[in-house]
């Protein structure tokens, strides 16, 4: 939810070597994307190379701090892993929800098929931690495998609660750390360890930032406008996929509560469901929730790290909230 | 291809430590297909559990000869992680394939949906590298990496292949040695790795039996009976995908080359293909071919490998031909 914008001004306060990183991060993955053959560059060089917000890849080196020049190879062999298996994810989800477009683009699997993009999805995978192989850290492949774990345990938890407008909050929520905030801890993780900064403290700082992160799409997903999130409001809805307005508002309208999603057939139907959420002022207590998560990670980050470290660090955080100010 | 019982045979051949060895890998499998949720050990449990030949595994514990005991951790995870692989590739395949069935079971796909198989499929790959991480030997997920970087760039070529009837033989080996020799390799590489032995030697040994291995099952697509393989005579062909009979047949007889794959809309076209195809001779050439792949890397093991390692890698590689007797 980070605009690129305010990542542009974190890269900016962190001074030149985090922007001469990012570059090479750019470079790299650029690199990769037209190093497997002409049917990897087509499809997964769109996917890899045309970008996104770079987030997972930010905070990578922001948990590294100010990293000695020996570690930079480790640096950017985890940023463009991390960067890697958000990209594989992408291309699969996808695939899985006949996704036309994606940033503007036509997605792998609009432009070349099922078939291809579960491949390319696949390879992106792979080279992941073939880059981090390359490295040899074995703690670095530790945690990049943690949090692919997590992301496919995330994908199906949530096929399992599929159409259940009555799932617990708590399951929400670990499916959201599964999802989400796993892979933005191990970047937190892989940037520490690098660094030599506190691993598990930034880890879980990470893991608090990616579950708001969760949580804030969720909501846009009720509240739109779609000119704003490049998608229908109500789209996980009409997927079955119940997140926390649902779970918020469910409490306070007895309707809501009895919904069968799988009776939603029309665009104007679960529009109106979100416009029923929304009145319940269960957006805003969304919203609250993961500000108090940012808020709240902020606060446990280490009082040991460096105090411009620790600046970027909660910049970053407030990235991930800024659309909803 | 290697049919159970000759399986069997080599590992009474190589004495009970192997046995051991192979019990302990299934016991990690089946205590992996149980450790992560009921989802998972629904799914993933059917298709790593409930079997098929093992003969990766089995590869990488030939490959290490007779390792020394503080070398059993290793290997174990190193054949646990080969499977995995495996099994994530088949989950994957079953999904693009649509396939009800696998080994007599109803498929992930089939039992779950989309959806579930493909998540399943990717937390058998994050799995794998898991298993492989928490050994901490960069060499072995080096390895790894690069096998399942193959096998999607596998999966990418042949789709890019498909339904080209003129698809270079050089071409469809290529595809052969990154679908399935390089996971081969890769056992062979494994095994020599933890063992200590000549781990290219070893790992060029598996990626000619890998090759083999596929070349064999393409000429069985084609020459059937379906009692034999437990699919229709052609799947590949019905699928477009091109291959040696065909390569082989089509400079034989003008009317095969000229085929269009995507006219055959009956079994029973699909079967007079296959019998033209086998009409020219083109399937005992095939089996030839592998034959010879196979005879080659027997004579290429290295004269400094134990006469008893020697002795259970040649009888794996007769395992792979031996349906063809």
């Amino acid at each position: 939810m980070a605009t690129a914008a305010t990542l542009d001004a974190v890269v900016r306060a962190a001074g030149p070597q985090l922007g001469s990183l990012m570059e090479r991060v750019e470079a790299r993955l650029a690199a990769l994307a037209t190093g497997y053959g002409p049917l990897l560059s087509h499809h997964a060089g769109e996917t890899i190379a045309a970008g996104g917000k770079r987030l997972r890849p930010l905070l990578v080196l922001l948990a590294a701090g100010d990293p000695p020049e020996e570690a930079a190879d480790r640096l950017l062999r985890s940023a463009v892993a991390v960067e890697l298996i958000h990209s594989a994810s992408l291309v699969h989800d996808d695939v899985l929800d006949r996704a036309p477009t994606r940033r503007g683009q036509p997605t792998v699997f609009a432009a070349a098929g099922r078939t291809a993009a579960t491949a390319t999805g696949d390879l992106l995978f792979s080279r992941a931690f073939a880059e981090l192989a390359a490295g040899g850290e074995a703690d670095d492949v530790r945690a990049l495998s943690a949090a692919s774990s997590a992301l496919a345990q995330g994908e199906l938890m949530q096929r399992e609660d599929a159409w259940d407008v009555a799932v617990p909050l708590a399951r929400y929520l670990q499916r959201c750390e599964l999802k989400t905030g796993a892979l933005f801890e191990a970047a937190c993780r892989l940037g520490a360890l690098a660094g030599g900064g506190p691993a598990d403290a930034l880890a879980a700082f990470g893991r608090a930032i990616g579950l708001a992160f969760q949580l804030l799409d969720d909501v846009l997903d009720v509240s739109g406008p779609a000119s704003r999130t490049g998608k229908a409001r109500g789209t996980d809805l009409l997927d079955g996929t119940v997140t926390l307005p649902l779970i918020v508002a469910r409490e306070r309208d007895p309707q809501l509560a009895a919904t069968d999603l799988r009776a939603l057939r029309s665009g104007a139907e679960t529009e109106a469901i979100c416009d029923r959420i929304a009145a319940t002022g269960a957006l805003a207590d969304a919203k609250a929730r993961a500000l108090t998560v940012v808020a709240d990670a902020k606060s446990a980050l280490p009082s040991s790290l460096p105090p411009a470290q620790r600046a970027t660090l909660e910049l970053v955080a407030d990235g991930v909230v800024e659309r909803y100010a």
